[in-house]
């Protein structure tokens, strides 16, 4: 295939009326496909029915002398505090377990932060003349959402193959405005790379003029891998306290694409002073999180390793779906040479660029096909691509055969975009 | 026996002699009981250990088509959604089904009242000069620390015994910055009174000057009779509505006094207006709660009938406590005059009020013959009692014999106290 930067205005007018055809020809299968969103498939939640029946009985409940049925120990049972420690590398001191969603505390922090002040605040970000939050992206639309539910302003910061541009944020960090950054440090959403080394000690010793500024560190994806070997990563709070930074990070985790969705326990790691700190504020809004499904996930993942036992079985189940992915688009795409994308080992997405200008219509386009995709613009602050070039690709959902059919009508959708833009530039 | 009030004082020294020497004898016991907070006992959870094996298979997982172990369905499962309807008796759309802790759900709205206003705001309260909350009192510790933890000025108002004083309330709404009133309606915590419908549909009618005035209806108690019949109790949310007052009323519920302390399902009831402007807000902290939980729960529960069976097997465990208390008050306070309580037919608490100026006094003296009472004042607003005289006590966690310990402690106590005051006034 010769790729359409290379072909005349002929043979582009040639491709455009084949794929046109091809492009009638899916619509009038009157598809229905999702790619939207990165939920686990039924087949993934069915690996796990085990941890429905972990707990039988009164005594099954009990973590050492405390009873996870009745009220209390609000920062979590000490074996789940213990769990998540094992899983990040922290401490359990430095655990503070949640309930179903990471994201809800990641909103509390933010929450808290404008009505409050973290630790090191002067004032509550409410006070603030101004609020800035860095956004690497292309990134995950649910970070960028809180940051402008809460009125901050999003800067867009650059993805590299080796993570955010550290140039960039070392520089921006210099504005006391400039109060968060939000990153999936590894497999980050969509792109599905891991910072590097480099990137990550950069991260740790940041030197921002706001006292409380603070780093979401999303760790999503912390034992996510579905192609290869786990990879170890380093535990960002122990590397904060030892760039002398030790409370300017908080990191998150949880269950949702181990277990159940949505239906799983969350974790907040943060060096002792801020749990502590945020014991207090939690305190108001709860007694305690859902301690019986802290001890059940507890007594099903057992600990890291054997979570890395029941994350090999979701990769058999997730690699041939991002297979089929990596195969359609270097067979369909890539000769073209119009897009290009990373084939990730890990996590839930593909993030793919293409012909810039064409991102919105290449999704609209399959829309009409019937194949939703995430919104294109998504994974940029307010919804805006700037180069309207990025769509998030989420493979997980689908049983293979629909994704073969999806990612057909996606490939398609790809170049009949391109092709428009080329002959209408 | 005598009431104080017509001893002499050589009466009263003698007295006060014979308790002293009891309570050095409880003293030198080395107790350690605790009446400090609304715990269930291990007895009554072990009571629906059922619900541990309610789901098996991922099939009894699905609500109809729906996955509960999937993302999705943020205002509930629609099974939980008919359940707490069917046990509150509003109308499913009318509820948004939440997580464990339906105090978080409470702090969540007050939260965003501040930061982004309710759905008939003219502008977040924090851009108010000054927000009002009203706090019947005798009432519950952790409402009161959520107003006064977002800055609200708290207002005490009298309890009667068929509720608050509505005549303080209604005058007390015409003040625009007075914006919410927080109420327990059913076995009022700590009086354990039910509002007269009079009360209720005073609530219903009232005419606040602010248009975003909100009734936080916490319905914590709404099957939770110990002693006689299931009390029905009327829809707040349709009496809102017939008054023309759709909007001004959220109420909440749980299953924490049911099947798990802190693990168990929550709800709030509003207009469907209000649940539709509550989706947007929450969808931006999370994309569902724990719909696992929620359709154990569901299965286990099954509906309102089934519900109040399972609260008859919590009253043979809560009834013989209360009835101590009773017990022990009618035969060792009553003829001594100086202390008044209602034997409540539910809930989770006897409000005792003791001689004016006493309260603390009690509570330090219980304290150092081990037995720990929920904090002398906790139960007003700012954990000031103006009189110094209401004590919570909470039988639900000891054991009988343990709790015919601490009542003896708390008697002995209640006494020296009052005499240490009317020989010293």
């Amino acid at each position: 295939m010769t790729p359409y930067s290379c072909m005349s205005k002929s043979e582009l007018e040639q491709q455009y009326a084949a794929v046109l055809e091809s492009y009638r020809r899916c619509q009038a299968q009157g598809l229905k496909l999702n790619m939207a969103r990165g939920k686990p498939a039924k087949a993934q939640l069915d690996l796990v029915s085990g941890i429905l029946t972990t707990l039988q009985t009164p005594e099954d409940c009990f973590d050492g002398d405390i009873d996870s049925r009745n009220y209390g120990e609000l920062a979590g049972l000490p074996c789940a505090r213990v769990y998540w420690a094992d899983v990040l590398g922290c401490k359990p001191e430095e655990i503070f377990v949640g309930g179903a969603a990471s994201l809800n505390m990641m909103c509390d922090i933010v929450s808290r932060a404008f009505t409050h002040g973290l630790l090191h605040s002067d004032r509550p970000w409410c006070r603030e003349e101004k609020v800035k939050f860095l956004c690497p992206s292309p990134g995950y639309d649910r970070h960028f959402q809180i940051g402008q539910f809460y009125g901050a302003e999003l800067i867009t910061i650059p993805m590299t193959p080796t993570g955010p541009d550290m140039d960039m944020i070392e520089e921006y960090v210099k504005d006391p405005a400039v109060k968060m950054v939000w990153v999936v440090p590894k497999y980050s959403n969509p792109d599905g790379i891991i910072f590097s080394d480099e990137t990550i000690r950069r991260f740790a010793n940041l030197k921002p003029a706001a006292p409380d500024f603070a780093i979401i560190w999303d760790n999503a994806y912390s034992v996510h891998e579905f192609e290869g070997e786990y990879v170890p990563f380093p535990d960002i709070i122990s590397m904060c306290r030892d760039a002398g930074n030790p409370d300017m990070v908080y990191e998150f985790a949880s269950t949702s694409k181990i277990t159940f969705a949505g239906g799983g326990i969350s974790c907040m790691a943060a060096s002792a002073a801020n749990i502590q700190y945020f014991t207090g504020i939690f305190g108001v809004q709860m007694i305690s999180y859902d301690k019986v499904n802290q001890i059940r996930h507890v007594k099903f993942l057992k600990d890291k390793a054997h979570t890395l036992e029941i994350m090999k079985l979701h990769a058999s189940i997730m690699a041939p779906k991002f297979r089929v992915v990596s195969e359609y688009l270097n067979r369909e795409i890539a000769p073209l040479g119009f897009a290009h994308w990373v084939d990730p080992k890990g996590g839930y997405f593909v993030s793919l660029n293409t012909m810039p200008g064409t991102a919105k219509r290449t999704w609209q386009l399959c829309k009409e096909a019937g194949v939703v995709l995430t919104n294109a613009g998504a994974t940029f602050p307010y919804g805006i691509d700037p180069n309207d070039s990025n769509l998030r690709i989420a493979p997980s959902l689908p049983p293979v055969e629909e994704l073969e059919k999806a990612m057909e009508v996606l490939c398609i959708s790809l170049k009949l975009a391109a092709l428009e833009k080329l002959l209408n530039p």
